[in-house]
């Protein structure tokens, strides 16, 4: 790495690191950190979360969803979360519309943690920004740090490679529809939390109404009232609530969670293992009339 | 956020992070360091622990007393261990008498991580220092990250809301009896590590004397006497030394441990499962003639 | 801590911390950081690993020779895997010849994971720089991080305590013996991940050639060679291969891995659970003809 820049004319930024390495590969992060603070040694950097399920494109795009917003605008976010290392697979640097900034493998995280909001997008190509060696396993360390760390020296976007057109990124493909006629949703799952509350990806405003595209017509879900969940050939009955105390211990419940989407919890219990569900299965609800 | 300060003027200060999040609840973790880091960018946000056993008062309290006097003066403790949240439980901010500070819900944690210890006691309840918009579920990232923050740019506590004297607060529930005449010990498992030794609620001085209160007498262990303690209707013998080595493998200990608490441990083994014992359990021993 | 530096003309400097704590042992962890910032503020604190097993010198030594050389020159390394704290064994300093510190117990890590690449080497003996009272159970936090601390104040190493000849400090007692005539290896396992990949201490060059002490000949693997691995008094057949979809799902493989270390893997399996292999285990490997 020959061009450090002068630590004293550079600015405090952050960086935040997303991976799916695990408490046992601190040491990998470490090395990002370390080729970090070697291009700008005034950089702060945040562990946004480690513990994404290995190769878990969707859980790992709920949790940058969830946090990004929180950062000040500015924050760089890297996302080494790369099954495809090896392959041909592009990385890319993305400036959302709300000014943050994004550099992982074009897989699919990014579209969707910022829900298209996409203002440039450039593909990470020129190697005059690499740590050299270039190893074939790592571009976390190698490329993805790197890249993060000079854009906090105000390089800018395109000198890292050529635009892309946001609608060319790769999609993570989520099935998320509402069928207002059979009043029937069909989702992806996207997150299940350690206690086993397992998150869709169907949104929910404060109103309880159901959110998708405006032609299908509107559903809003009564409090109080039943669903026919169907997951892995079995079905269970569940209700939509605003606690968790309102139905029985050990009992299904449907609730609009603290980011915006619907939840399913078992009361002082753990729903994902009683369903057997993990990140990125799909399921259906079936609402009553 | 719109009462952002100016960087260059903030002095640089350490604010330390407790909570009960867990290794999968890291990206929670992460937006509370955005949030305050929105407020000041040059703090220094060390984790001191997030691998409380979920909602356990005590063993937060216990991680809080072993560790704060280690940091610089004017450390600020952000404590989110929050099984109230969503009730009407008070959030608190505290100046020790040895200067250091603490935000957190009024749940116990820090008289007793405090040893009563405290100068200062506020309610915290002026919105203008909360991240908006205030969710119900996680008053760790919107109410007391960032007061904690703004502790850094001098906002005076009483600022935050009206005072409340220290003998108001809430306090753990913790049994700690010594009976001199019957030399029998009544008291709360505050701590269990990884490897199984079990701290108590009982303090012990360098040269073996229980602390406890001065009208009550007085008991001094002496080196490898015999003990019996009585734990979920069984009984186990054990013997009181100053290293594991004295004791045959497999057999029970009891010692003075680095933080100044009795400990009871398993010689090579696992005394907290030989014991099924967990933090918050009560124990007695009865000390030998 | 009576001697704090004026943060003001101190540099900012990096000081990395390798562990065994595990995530349970984080408050650990945080008082070693809380008595380096007591001493220098301006410390960036990197968290290299605290995962490493419990007691585990190979494994340590292994992370810290993967990780090191990533980190900007000056980089002060504080390991504290010290199964030996309470006995006479001695702490040391050091600054390799590629100008990066090391500051832990004398038990062997250092040598092996410099490769020998010494210039200076001290005791550390001087309490003046320790962190008082120096407990009898932690000296990472009351002797080493200290001491690390004050490296980025410019105290000479040679105040810290009397000089060693690095020839004399404690080496790991590692096997790696290459028989060319046999067309047998002899070795330690050093490291296995979470996937279970088993990295041995047989170094191997970019051309697939054995590295090991010049005058004993030359070896170098085939492509696609089966060789028999020996290790528990059983024998398992595997191919030396540049990636894991040379060979059968559920089949052994040797491939050299990303560090220049001969690994083995299972193919969409667990290596180490089949072979029962974890760190410092020995193991040998017959090359076909």
């Amino acid at each position: 790495m020959e061009h450090y820049i002068n630590s004293e004319n550079s600015k405090s930024s952050i960086v935040a690191l997303l991976t799916d390495f695990g408490w046992k590969g601190a040491h990998y992060v470490a090395s990002m950190k370390a080729v970090i603070l070697k291009i700008n040694p005034r950089i702060n950097i945040i562990d946004l979360s480690h513990s994404v399920s290995p190769y878990s494109l969707i859980e790992a795009s709920y949790l940058l969803k969830a946090a990004y917003p929180y950062f000040p605008k500015g924050t760089i976010f890297v996302s080494v979360i790369d099954p495809g290392v090896g392959t041909q697979r592009r990385i890319v640097v993305i400036k959302s519309s709300d000014d943050y900034f994004f550099v992982g493998p074009d897989n699919g995280i990014f579209p969707n943690a910022l829900e298209e909001n996409i203002e440039l997008c450039y593909a990470v190509e020129d190697d005059f920004y690499f740590h050299k060696p270039v190893s074939h396993t790592f571009h976390g360390r190698d490329i993805m740090a790197p890249v993060g760390a000079y854009i906090t020296t105000n390089v800018p976007l395109e000198k890292f490679g050529s635009v892309i057109n946001p609608e060319d990124l790769t999609r993570i493909p989520i099935i998320n529809e509402v069928n207002t006629k059979e009043r029937r949703i069909k989702c992806t799952i996207q997150y299940v939390d350690d206690f086993g509350n397992i998150t869709t990806t169907i949104s929910v405003k404060k109103n309880d109404e159901l959110t998708y595209h405006k032609s299908q017509g509107n559903i809003k879900l009564q409090k109080h009232q039943e669903v026919t969940i169907f997951v892995n050939d079995r079905s269970y009955r569940a209700k939509y609530v605003s606690h968790f105390a309102e139905v029985n211990p050990k009992s299904l419940l449907l609730m609009r969670g603290s980011t915006g989407f619907l939840e399913m919890s078992l009361n002082q219990g753990n729903a994902a293992e009683k369903l057997e569900i993990s990140s990125g299965k799909i399921i259906e609800i079936q609402l009553s009339e």
